[in-house]
């Protein structure tokens, strides 16, 4: 049995973990289950799961669990209980499905421990890919991706070797506004933003796929994850989310990886690798019913999430964590109906240029920066 | 260098893999060439490959090529002629790129010779995948597919193991009748036939794909190729030829291998694998110009191939030698505008019909079935 520590069950990528591990549990175990406020459905995941360790990120959550449990689980509050997570031996794999930089300290804890780390959380990457990289060098352990482009692209390429990659070719679709013109983007509404057409994910995620930020990301999170520049990461828009990424190779082949879109099928992936188990949750793809695949070039000009990701990461050094928590706050505010949708990009842009660029070695660093960022992020548009 | 021997050089294979071998030059060498009929072409492959052997089809041809290079290359002459190609030690890479049964002899010689066999003929494993998978067995020769299809299944399988395999889905463009009725079909042309939406290809399986006699003898070779059962193959009419075929994992994961149609790069791909090297003869798929993929189910009560496909391969035994010799002679008849275009379906049914089935262990068996095939063929709508 393989002992599965997961970062943020409440969440969406977290219940889809659980369902995973339903199906797989003559080979799974749950050792450890957080969440940040939402500590009833914990509750309920703790009775189901019967975990070792729990982590509550509000003092109201850690009474209600104590209230409950007692002493019959160990129970944490806070960042601080994450990182302890991170340090634990017993654990096999660790899921971090936590949102922002919540989950570090405890990712990296995992990484020189030598666990293997199913990765959902694109922050890590993207504000400390340098950090992790030099870590993972002197350790066994190994990330599997489980966001489905990065997925997509870790299976893809097991169909050549590393220096046989010409590029990757990262899907996107395109989001809830991708026909839409300037004038018509200026006022959509929060609710419109929240309504992805394809994935059932949070709202902060949501939202991101509408700016094409979460696309920008994942291009930096696919530069660290798989050590490629950026000139050989291309997005190319597939608004019906069935190829979740491709690997040209230099031979001109493409190798893609498609399915429905269903997160349980990269969880699992990441959990089994490198076997591939039975998955009866998740539909088989019919191509009675997939009639068509499209295919269009990102608009760039309009969606600039993609175009501060390049800049950002190629700029490198810290401005990555800057192009993050800066949108972090854009779209905080925005879910606050504080700023208009395109005002996310605003705030970004000022963001970055008002940032020195300084260079980052270690977690304090990395959140000292992200610290300082969200403060200047505040005060624009204020 | 390692040394290549082509059986059909002339043909539009055999062109391909010579234009691969000049972008390969530090690294491949002609060893042989050879062709049927077309010595005027053999003459100048000669001359500018300098092979040591040719084997030529016709008396006027060796006639022809003695006159031209007297004793500077070693010619032989027929299908016994390339048995003993079959058999030189010298080879690295035998590239079966010969039209029908002619190959098979020498194939099964290389086989036994440890040698890497880069297949482009499916009637080798059509006919004889049994007697061939038995000497696999015993040999350290390994096949790499060709055809577009199998060489994406073949590319695809790295992603995973085989018994994690759910099913192949091969492609198929459908053809230039796919979206025609029963009734216009009866009076196709010969001209109309051999227009291939997508791929340029040699006549006679330019007709086989016309009614999908292609894609099933596919189903065929997949069977023995990749030791999968009828019922784990799939077909699905994809008209853009993009995606070469998919392999579907038991994870509900599908690897696709999609490029530009070109020969070239799977001929590259078998002669340079485990590597993928440099490919500056294919164009890149450009998502600017691939704007859309599309599917259909095949329509397998109108265009039959695929019927008497899984009929013959689940039948076994000598039924897949019926299905393609019947073919062969159907196809020849239409190219004679002796028959009309559907008549092909009712030579191949009616053939396979009359067959009294018997079980084949070796080549010698496998003519004989292939021989009295041709000769009820022959005289079916005579």
């Amino acid at each position: 049995m393989k002992k599965v520590s997961i970062l943020g069950s409440t969440g969406s990528i977290g219940k889809n973990a659980l369902q995973v591990i339903d199906q797989l549990e003559d080979q799974l175990e749950v050792l450890v289950l957080t969440a940040n406020k939402n500590y009833k459905l914990l509750i309920e995941q703790i009775k189901k799961y019967n975990p070792k360790y729990a982590v509550i990120g509000t003092e109201e959550g850690y009474k209600a669990i104590k209230k409950e449990f007692g002493n019959k689980i160990k129970l944490f509050c806070g960042t601080e209980g994450l990182k302890e997570i991170g340090k634990l031996d017993e654990t096999d794999i660790l899921l971090t499905a936590v949102m922002g930089s919540v989950g570090l300290e405890a990712t990296i804890e995992a990484i020189k421990k030598g666990k293997r780390i199913a990765l959902a959380n694109k922050e890590t990457m993207v504000a400390a890919g340098g950090v992790i990289n030099k870590l993972l060098q002197k350790s066994k352990s190994e990330i599997i991706p489980v966001d489905s482009e990065h997925s997509a692209i870790f299976q893809a390429l097991k169909s050549g070797r590393k220096k046989e990659v010409e590029k990757l070719i990262i899907t996107a679709s395109g989001g809830p506004f991708r026909n839409m013109k300037r004038s018509e983007l200026e006022n959509v509404t929060l609710e419109q933003a929240l309504k992805h057409p394809n994935w059932s994910m949070g709202a902060k995620i949501t939202i991101d796929s509408a700016t094409m930020v979460n696309k920008g990301l994942e291009v930096i999170e696919a530069h660290y994850l798989f050590d490629m520049d950026y000139d050989k990461i291309d997005v190319v828009v597939h608004p019906e989310s069935i190829i979740h990424s491709m690997v040209e190779f230099r031979d001109k082949s493409i190798i893609a990886q498609m399915g429905n879109p269903d997160m349980k099928l990269p969880i699992q992936y990441a959990f089994s690798y490198p076997e591939r188990l039975e998955n009866k949750l998740t539909k088989s793809l019919d191509f009675r019913e997939v009639s068509k695949l499209t295919f269009e070039i990102p608009k760039k000009k309009l969606f600039k999430g993609l175009e501060y990701a390049y800049e950002a990461g190629k700029t490198g050094q810290s401005m990555p964590i800057v192009l993050n928590a800066a949108n972090e706050i854009a779209v905080e505010k925005f879910m606050n109906r504080e700023i208009k949708f395109l005002d996310i990009y605003e705030i970004i842009e000022k963001t970055m240029n008002k940032h020195n660029l300084v260079n980052v070695d270690n977690v304090a660093e990395i959140l000292e920066v992200d610290k300082e960022t969200r403060e200047i992020a505040r005060r624009i548009l204020k």
